[in-house]
Order: C-alpha cells, then structure tokens, then sequence
C-alpha cells in the first residue's frame, strides 16, 4: 500500500516534469528520456496491483447534498432556528471528536456503533455518536449550571444503514436542551411547546406528542412483579410496542426473558393505557400503582406537567403513554416522542428510523424526542455534581426526507439562489457594460447574475433564468445605452419595460419586494 | 484497557442497582449485599490503575465555542453568505469523512497531517483536509460541469496547533467556487470582486489584495535559469518572502537548494516588483520575460483580470505582486491573497496562520487566499475529462479572532438571544398568569422568555435582562390582572407604563422594530 502511494505521487510529479518540459520546448531527447521514465513507473504500478480503479463515491452510508437538498435543508433550519431563538435559547458548538473515554459508558450496548479515530499518536479520539453527551462534558468542564441552549451538528454511528429509508452513517442531530435547578415541569413543558410550534410550522401533517416518565416506568415494573435486575431489559421489550403487536413483546418478555405471565400480563394491562391528566390521576388512585414512591412521583409530575401544557395551549396534541419507553440509559424523569399521523407522502418505511431524532431506536413516523437526564453531567464532574437536564432533539433527517418526498411529490420548483436580476444582452461585445452594470447592482446590494461568456445568446441568458426562477432580466442593447436606459423584463409574463438608468435600483427593489 | 472499560460499566450497573434498591427500600440484608458487590468491583478497578483520573477537555487543538463566540460567528456568517448570495452562488455540503484514496496525493508533503479513521472493518476513511478536494470529487462523481458554489464546513489537520495564536486543528473553511468553461478572467475578477465586499463589509481595517499566476512564476524561474526540476521547491521559498527578507530567503535558495547566484538574484530582481496593468505590460516587454510563453499567457491574463477589475471598481485594493507564490500544488493559472494591513487590534500574532483561508501556509494579516485549479477535477474523472475552477477560500478562523479582539477591546456587548420581551411578575403566586402571556407573545411570533421559577424576585428578573440585553419586561401584578393591563417596562430607561392586553403585541413589535 505504502509503496503503491508512493508509485502513484511519482507518476504524478513525473507527468508534470514532462509536462512543463513540452511546454518549455526542450529537445526531443530530453522530452524522451523522461516520458520513458514515466511509463517506467506506470509499469511498476500496473505490476503491483494491475486491476485497481479509482473508486469515485462518497464513504459507505454518507452523501453530499446536492444545492436543491440544501434549500430545503436550509429551509427547514430556519424554521427550527426562528424557534428556538423564539424560545431566548443561545447556540453553543462543540468539535466534531472527543476523547474516546468522554464517550465511554455512556451509550450501552450501542458503544460497539462509535467511530473511532485511527491512533497516529497521541489521544484517543472518537467521532461525537450525539449531541448530548458533548453538551454534558461542556457544561460540567465550563462549570456552568443553568444555560438554554441549541446545538445543531452532525452526529456519527457505524450503523449498518439503510439509505434508502434515509438512514445514514452521517446524520444532524438538532437539540433543544434546558440545564439548571429549577421549579419542576416548566422547563419540560416548554420543550414540548417548543415540539408543538416547529412540527406545527413545519406542515409535516397531523403529529402526536407521548409522554410518560422513566420513573413511571420502573414503578409500574415494580409493583408488576419483575426482578429489580430486569427493569432494563423489560424496558426495552416495552420499547418495541409500536413496531410490534402486544401478543410478540409479551412473547419476548416470557419466553426470551424469563418473565412469569402473571408479571407480563400486568405490563400489559398498564401499557395499554393513554390518556391526559385524568389518566394520571386515576393512576394515583390505582391500588398496585400507588405502591410505588417513584410511580407516584412520576405521576404527580405528569398532572404537574399537563396543567403546564394546558397553560401553553398544546394538550390537543400531546398524550400520555405508558408505552413509551425510550432506551436511553440516562433518562431520569419525564421522557416523551413526537410521532407523525400519516408518516410521509411515501409511507414506505417500515422500519426503524436511526438517522434520526434522539439517541436509539425511534419508531416509524417518530420526528422528536427527548427527555429529563439529571444525571449525566455529574458522570463528569469531578465532584459527581449534579446539573438537572430536559431536553428534545428534533428528526431532521426524516423531516428532510419527508420534504424531499412532498416537493418530488407535488413537482414543486426549488429554487437554489436567489438572485433577483440577470442582466443580460442582446447584441454581441457588451460584456464590459454588462459587467459595468451587475456591479452597480451588486453596489446597490441586489443579487445579480451575469453570464460568463464575452457574447452569450440572448436565449441562453433567457433559459438560464427560466431553469433558475430568476424573475427579472435587464437587458442592454446600443440603443438602450444610448438612450440611458435598461430594458427590464419580467421573465414569467415576457413583459418588457424601458427603464431610465437612473431609476433601475428603485423600480428592481420595488418589484422583488412585491414578489 | 478493554478490561477496564468492562469493570467501569459494571461499577456503573451495579452502582444503578444499589441506588434502585435503596429508593424501593429494599431489605438491609440485600442492599447490603449489593453493596458489597460494587465495593469490590471498585477495588478491582483500582488495583487495575489507582491513579486514574477522567480527564475533562476538548481534544487536542480543537475548542468548544460559547455562546458569545457563535454570536461572533452568526454575525461573521450572515455577512459573508450574504455576499455569496448576492452573486448567484448556491451551496453544497459533503461529509466529514471521505475514502482515504480520495485525498491520496493531492496534498503532497501534508499528506501526513490527514486524520485517518481507525480500521473498524469496511472502508478505509479520512477526515477532509479542506473543502477543494471534495468539491473535486463531487463535480466529477456527478458529471457537473458548471456550477457556483459556496461551502462552509470544518476541515481537520493533524498540526501541532498554536492555539493561542488562532491556530486549531479542526477549523471552519469558507469557500466560495466557479467551475466551468468560461471566457477568460471573468470568474476570476468575480471572486476577487467576493473578497473585496466581504473584508469591506466585515469592516476588518485597510486590506490588500496581491495577485500572481502559476504560469508567471514559473517563466519567471525558467527564465532565471532555474533548472525545471527545481520549480516546486525554489517556489515554496518564495512563499516565504512575506515571513523573512530577501537576504535569508536568497540564502536559502543558495546555500540550502543549490540555486546559483546569478539565478538567485534574478529572481530577487522580479519578486521585489509591484504594480497593476502596467506592470503587466512592461514584463510582457521585458526581454527575458518575453522569452518564456507560459509566463506571457500569464501576463496577458493579469492584464485581462485588471481590466474586469476596474469594471468591478474594486482595483483600489488589488497588487499584481510577483512575490505571490503560494505553495500549494493544484493552482495552474491566477492566485490571490488578501491581507489586513493592520493586522488586527493586537498584534501578537507573527506567525503563519494555519487555521486559516486556503490549504497552506498563509502569512501573517492572511484573510483569503485562493486562485485557478484546471486540474484538480480531471484526478477524479476516470477519463480525465477537465472542468476549470477558480476559486476563493475566506480566512473565517482569523476573521473571528479578529472579531471576537475586537469585542473584547471595545467592551462590546455581544448579545446571545434574541429575546425581545421577558415576562415578570412582582407578587407571588402568578406562575400560571406568567405562562399564559408568555404564550399569547410566543402566538404572536415574539420572542420571549419566563423565569422558570414559581416566584423569582422582581430583582432578579430585571437582572437578567440587564444580563442578557432584554429591551423590554412586561411586569403582571394583581392590580395589572385586575385592570387587564401589563406594565411594560423599558429596561434602558426603567420607564414604566401601563398597556391594555388587547393592543399589547402591537405595542412590543412597534417598540422593537424601532429599536
């Protein structure tokens, strides 16, 4: 490997010695000698691995992103963006790697899914798997307590993709976190407020918000029966609800797990509960249930959370589930996942989507999630010091592939610019008052193009506008820059219009405005 | 090392347990026992390594930006995409990542600074080393011929970093391109035209931008007798010129690479000129010069560029300077790099900046560098097919040390939210009143904020608007609910006045808008 590359840098300084040398003219002789040089060391390569191709791609599970995606990305952004600044967050950036141990037992199982960088010396780094654990290590190094704060970054997994359903190696993850001791719930509320306006601004189509609490969770195994030891286990049988029916994760529970029926038989009387704040409260009254000091710490909270919510004006939309269970290891409280009623225009997928909201296995049509981890930043503080956590980690990976699969759908025109004005000629040698005018423009702060061609026909201009959207053409001709003029062109009515040079700026302004 | 991390993620299971068990008030007996468990587990740890500590940081040469630096940043962002936008550019994005013989020789004797991915079965990856090489790739894997693009995106270099100096070894770049086959010397006055709006805009101080061409300096060594082979290296010392004198730089060329005096000198002759069009016209003249062709293509194209460049109105700024060299490989016609001539509000700096414009070592006061690359795309067509680019990469990593200086001499403050309104109350007990305005001003599209608190002090609310730059509060108290009115108050001027609810977001968009 080491000596091919080395072969291939030789090739390629060779060819340009033989390069600059015919350039050059020097003597046959001397251009022969170092052409045979050169396919010397062709011949080399050629032994050495005689079948080897360039292979032109992206890494297995990436892609780039063409200008058309990036408008919509760019799109979506802003909407998100408007939002949580909407909502007097600040931004913070973290680098794409950490030390390999800042990663380390933070993501169970799913550690095995970690880039790691190759050891060229030094430390040992790894690729960020998401956005939270970075967002804990900043708040516990910086010795900060209370920050509201987005982050939106591409995270890194080594999972075994299925691009085709837009799950990717390479995917952003885009967090809304809120850290500080505060009056219970009403940081958790405005989380989901915060879900309500985006899914809500976004059009993606009817959503449901769930809701249940881990501590819920573990109560309800509690006082169902199941050993301490297998809370986790269970819990993430549980997760599976909504990709399989009851009668299979009842099945795994037993049969797999080693449950007892009547323990599995209760879990399923609870998980197939949802409701609002009566739910919650009739849950308080439940004779098992209220066995749990944490069930009912959990419960109270949900009534304290929905009274919030109705105060936020977003219950239409938000149920709690006692199915919901989430995998993630450092939930401590309330956790909840936004879910589209129609998933997409092509409802394809069914299958579990990973380049996507949080931080595990999300189910179909699930477009945000997030939850209460008062823990983690203490695993890396020094002192084990506390900093309470919620946050919510909006999909947009899948929103991106939602709006892609709308705009393909509906054959809507994306435009990649944004140029207002093409200025343009008809006759042939005006390339310098071309460029004597879209530099007024540019002056003026209007988005111009010009062509780059010293004689461009009129049509290739014209086309040009009409693939791109661009609205107005001024063209110029010797009788226009005779009589002080720019002939301006409205490019979806054909209309055209003389206009003085000293009122172009003004009359671009005020018809782009209008647009 | 493998076994460690297994007994840290048991400690941690075990530690769970514990905690479980104690919060389900398990028997003594069996916490106890568990208990016990961990203890042990622990000491196995510590037998393993006692002196371990987690260490808390960012890795090596890479920084967590805060809130006020990506305000900075934002702000440095809007500007210079703006610009981009102006000109018709769209955007692209690729992945961190790429196949590492995608940037095999392409970097030459940087190569060794590419970050490579570990071998985890698969794909041997690299982290990209700059945004050129995939912009490359991704013309030639999608057969794209012509195209205007901006990217903006981290790029990763192994270098020991000189972080105090703004040297980082994960760093933005911020590349605006123009591929195509176009007349000569439009795309290339156009991205100097870029540079010119951008350092004007960005209000940086004075700037200056020195241009060459690849082919001028290598007539110019022909010329000199420089003999062929010695180009690259004689070429690279002239990229020192802005760094040390000539004396050292001749005594380089001399002592170190065996250049002979005569040839020494004459290239010292050259480099020391400085000029626009006319300088281009006097070398076309000038007898040696005149001898070599390349160096006359050279020369006629300055000659062109100046032209398009007085059409731009930006020749105030720009140098055809012969002591340009930049060093790195891929350039085949016109270069160009700008710099600051009052190389920022604190001067330290007298080192070459690597997180920085282009792809090499850029001199001190460097904010944008770049220039023409025919080749480049045709390494990565399997059939070598050509797409000529010119292009521009902006300094943004120096540009934010300036910015973020600047802040900091002038005590600028820099705010981190945009919120417009902070919701308050004087009087206890109004939590639930604070959240219902809260969100009628979020309805409305306002940007607001409430204390998470169920009764924060009056005080300590006004405070974090002096804090965080809040303009206005509205202050709701009984008599306010009563009267159906909030006391709006100006945080500036601590003037208070009574609004009617019913024309209150009228009155907040009038009072923001305005300021």
């Amino acid at each position: 490997m080491e000596g091919k590359t080395q072969i291939q840098e030789a090739i390629k300084i060779q060819g340009e010695v033989v390069r600059r040398m015919k350039s050059e003219k020097a003597s046959k002789e001397q251009i022969d000698k170092e052409v045979a040089k050169l396919l010397e060391l062709k011949a080399q390569l050629g032994g050495d691995d005689g079948k080897h191709q360039f292979v032109l791609k992206t890494a297995k599970g990436t892609r780039d992103y063409n200008p058309k995606q990036m408008a919509i990305r760019e799109k979506v952004f802003n909407t998100i963006i408007s939002c949580f600044k909407r909502h007097g967050a600040e931004t913070i950036d973290t680098p794409v790697f950490e030390l390999k141990e800042t990663l380390t037992g933070k993501y169970g199982e799913d550690s095995k899914l970690i880039y790691d960088l190759k050891d060229q010396g030094g430390e040992l780094l790894s690729l960020r798997y998401d956005l939270t654990v970075p967002f804990a290590r900043y708040l516990a190094m910086n010795k900060i307590t209370n920050i509201k704060r987005y982050h939106i970054a591409k995270v890194y997994r080594r999972d075994n993709p299925a691009m085709t359903r837009g799950r990717y190696r390479e995917f952003y993850q885009c967090d809304f976190d809120i850290a500080g001791q505060y009056d219970g719930m009403v940081p958790d509320a405005e989380c989901l407020r915060i879900v309500h306006e985006i899914l809500s601004e976004l059009d993606l189509g009817d959503f449901r918000i769930k809701v249940n609490d881990r501590r819920i969770l573990d109560g309800m195994f509690a006082v169902s029966g199941v050993p301490d030891d297998m809370f986790r286990t269970i819990c993430s049988t549980v997760d599976k609800l909504d990709k399989m029916p009851w009668e299979d994760v009842k099945r795994e529970m037993v049969n797999e797990k080693g449950l007892s029926e009547e323990a599995a038989d209760q879990i399923g009387k609870y998980v197939s509960m949802q409701g609002g704040m009566d739910l919650a409260e009739r849950l308080l009254q439940d004779h098992k249930m209220s066995q749990s000091k944490q069930a009912c710490a959990g419960l109270s909270d949900i009534k304290l959370l929905f009274s919030y919510l109705q105060l936020f004006q977003v219950t239409d939309k938000v149920v709690f589930d006692l199915s919901l269970a989430r995998g993630l290891d450092y939930y401590t409280g309330v956790i909840y996942e936004a879910v589209l009623s129609q998933p997409g225009v092509q409802s394809s997928s069914n299958e579990v989507q990973n380049g996507s909201p949080a931080d595990e296995c999300i189910s179909v049509g699930s477009v945000a999630g997030g939850g209460r981890y008062d823990g983690l930043v203490g695993m890396f503080d020094p002192n084990g010091k506390k900093v309470p956590c919620v946050g919510v980690s909006i999909g947009i990976e899948r929103i991106f592939s939602f709006m892609e699969q709308k705009a393909e759908a509906l054959a809507l025109k994306i435009r990649t610019t944004e140029v207002q004005v093409m200025v343009a000629s008809a006759q042939k040698n005006l390339m310098e008052e071309r460029l004597k005018l879209v530099t007024e423009l540019w002056n003026a702060g209007i988005k111009a193009e010009v062509m780059y061609k010293r004689n461009p026909k009129l049509l290739s201009q014209l086309q040009h506008c009409e693939d791109s959207g661009i609205p107005l053409v001024a063209i110029l001709g010797e009788q226009e820059l005779k009589d002080g003029v720019v002939k301006l062109r409205v490019v979806a009515t054909r209309e055209e219009v003389d206009i003085s040079r000293a009122t172009l700026i003004e009359e671009i302004r005020r018809r782009t405005s209008e647009a």
